[in-house]
Parts: structure tokens; sequence; C-alpha cells
């Protein structure tokens, strides 16, 4: 039984990527903190569809073309020449639902297509805004699954490791874990699972930092509330959408 | 106070050493199981000096140029042309005194390289064999500090990490660490410390199981104890030697 599972891997930085043959998996890309958390709300909001570019050149150019929303941060503030920023409060039913949002994230965005480079089989994003509707699709789809952190610049982070951690605790019976990455982000999830916000406050992550000290506070608490937004972003032909399997 | 403490960060793999700036660093080659263990013992045993190389072929070229003794294991074995193996128990004072090691490892040698390569202002290295010996170095040189975990092939493992973890333990009031994976290798840490073995069993480690089935747990156990060789191997024109500052 044990040696039909599916592998599972957990990657925990973009740098780390080409040491894992994704050609037959599902690669969730994980950016907390807080790309893939908007991009879950955005979608269960009704977004049409997301599209992920790498620069704000590209968004200013998409969105012109496709008369679309542009959203991108950097250094915690809208990034000039686009509209709104990453914060899933930004996206309300009200404002997303029937819309296209053209988003630049400084990690996410990079990962992604670095993975569609690599071959992957299939690309979803995942944060604890749908942590159970990732840990089900996952499951359902039975193939072998490569967790992928945005990390920050290539450094190792906690919020990215832990939501792989969570990921895998929920999961891990389904596949076959032999990943020492694995064994790290799930101890670490264990550890902090009765209260993410203040795991990440007292270990002083730097994302914490990084945002707190532009008053997101707010946005931090939200994108470590597991399943605010039950959806799968699935990647098709160069967009997010929601995923018709569930 | 704070701000004048020289910086600690952790690089969890060789494939991220680029991210960091260690021109004006000490940086701690960690291979735990077992090269910089077995660099410790042998030179806690009055090893003349060891010479770390990348192959098997310069191992043997060294060896015989030297008359030294040649020391290395592929898939845990010793390596074909080689004298001896990866060990800490076949170096015994009775043994080593007085002679050259030339030693080959899969990953921490190639990461002592790369460290040189890149500018690192002193290279040491570190195990659970010499915790207590490295920590003081580190605080009386009072410099900025990487810890380098060899990892497995690039991938994370965790018995680097969790020397990282207990450094970081040790002497992280004396730095400044601000950086996630030094958060998780702490975590990790101060989750194992009571007993490092059983948290390397219970976690199925890769290489807990690589070794293992290779009848080499008493060599785990061995490499998993504090301070049973307490020297700081110090890296100086081709050669490991004991430093002289304690």
């Amino acid at each position: 039984m044990q040696q039909n599972r599916p592998s599972l891997y957990t990657c925990l930085s973009p740098a780390l990527l080409h040491l894992y043959d994704i050609s037959n998996s599902i690669v969730v890309i994980i950016d907390v903190l807080r790309a893939t958390s908007t991009i879950a709300t955005a979608l269960h909001h009704e977004a049409k569809e997301i599209i992920p570019v790498d620069s704000v050149p590209e968004c200013i150019r998409i969105g012109k073309q496709m008369e679309a929303i542009t959203a991108g941060e950097r250094d915690g503030k809208v990034a000039e020449g686009l509209q709104y920023g990453n914060s899933p409060f930004e996206y309300p039913a009200s404002f997303i639902a029937g819309k296209t949002l053209v988003l630049t994230t400084t990690n996410g965005t990079k990962l992604l297509h670095m993975a569609l480079n690599n071959g992957a089989h299939e690309v979803i994003t995942g944060a604890f805004a749908n942590l159970s509707a990732v840990c089900e699709h996952l499951i359902q789809q039975n193939k072998p699954v490569l967790l992928a952190c945005a990390a920050w610049k290539d450094r190792v982070n906690i919020e990215d490791s832990l939501f792989a951690g969570a990921v895998i605790h929920q999961i891990k019976h389904h596949f076959s874990v032999d990943c020492d990455a694995s064994a790290i982000a799930e101890l670490m999830y264990t550890q902090a699972q009765a209260d993410l916000f203040t795991f990440m406050k007292q270990n002083n992550a730097s994302h914490y930092k990084r945002l707190s000290a532009f008053g997101l506070e707010k946005d931090i608490q939200h994108c470590l509330t597991p399943d605010t937004a039950p959806v799968v972003p699935i990647y098709h032909e160069g967009k997010l959408i929601k995923s018709a399997l569930r």
C-alpha cells in the first residue's frame, strides 16, 4: 500500500526548485504574506481571473490591453502606475466579482513562472485562506506533490514553511513523505498551530516585522486564518482561475 | 548596545550560500553526519592536519604526494583506492596523532571550498563534537557569523539545521540574529535537545535512515553527543588545523 502513494516534497526556497523533478507533479505555490492569500480571496469573491505577471511595467501593459484592474506593491506601498495593493481586504466581492485582476508580486509570481518553465504537470496556489480546499484537491488528484515556498528573495521564511507544514499535517497519510524539509515544516507547524499569529510575533519572523512596520498587522492576522476563501486557484493558459473540479 | 552586535545568519543549503555577503564573516561549515564530527575528533586526537579535497582521485593524488592517510566514503563504504572511512571511531589518538589526513566527503568539502571562493574572512568547522568550543570561539572573535549547513546534495537536512540551532541557542545574546532560517533552526533544536537521537529517529530524518541502513547507528549516536572533541578546526593554507587561540 505505502509504496503506491504518490510522493510529497517541500521546497523551502525558489533557489532549491531545480533539485526536484516536477514533470509529473502538482506544484503548490505558497506566498502566504500576501500574494497567494489575496489570489484565493479574489477568486473566492468571484474575480473572473487573475493574471500573475513579473514586473510593474508588464502589469501596466497587460492591464491597459485587457482593461483590467492592476495591482502590486513595492516596499509596502501600491507600486507607481498601478491601482491597487496586495491586501486581501482590497478585494471584496462588491468590488472584484466578474473582473480581471493583473497582479505583480515580488516572490510568488517569479516562483510560479519557474515552476511552469520547469515543466510542472499542474500549478495551483495555496495559503491558509484555502488550506482545506488545497488539501482536498491534492488528495483527490492523487499525483506527486511539491509544496513550493516563495520565501523572501530566496531566503527561507517562517510563514510559507508553516503553511507547507499545515498541508503535510492534514494529508501526509495519503502520500509518501520522505524529505527532511517536510519534517522540519511539519514540526514547526505543530508547535505553532495553536496560535499562528503569536508564533510569528514571538519568533520575530522577518516578514512579520516588515509588514507590521507598515501597519499591516490586520493583514497578517487575516492571512494566517484558515479557510476564509475555500477555492483552488489553478493556472491555465496564463491565468489563475477557480478549479472547476470542486 | 544591540545594534553593535555582529550579525548571525543561517544558510540551510549550499545552494543558498550566494545570498549571503561573507567577506567579513566567520563561516562555520556544518556536516554533522559525519565529516565535521570526524574532523573535530581527529584534530582533538592530535592529528597534525586535515586536508579536505573534493574528489576521490584528488584524495589519492595528494595522499601519495604527502605520504598521508587517505579517507572518504561513497555510498556508505570506503571509496575505492582510499584507506579509511568517514567514521570518527576510525581515528583514535593511538592511530591518528601526528599524522596528516586527506579527507574527501560528499557535501562538506564542497561547501568549504564554496565559502573560500566566496571570500569568507575565516572558515571553521562545527559539529556537536565541538559545539561549545565553536560557540566560545565565535563569541571571542566578535565578528559576523554565517552558520553554513552542508545539507545533502543541496537538500536541507535535519541534523545540520539542528546543530545551527544549538549554536544559536548558546550564543544568540552576543549576536544580532535577524533571520527566519535561524529562528527555524533554533525552534527545532529546542524541541529536540532532550534527546537528539530519538528526535532524528522519530522524524524519520533521511540521513538517519541512510546511515542506519548501513548499520551505523552507533556513529549517529556519537555524532549527536556534545563536546566529545573540544577543538576549533580552522582552515589555513589548504589545511584544517587546531586553532591556536584556545
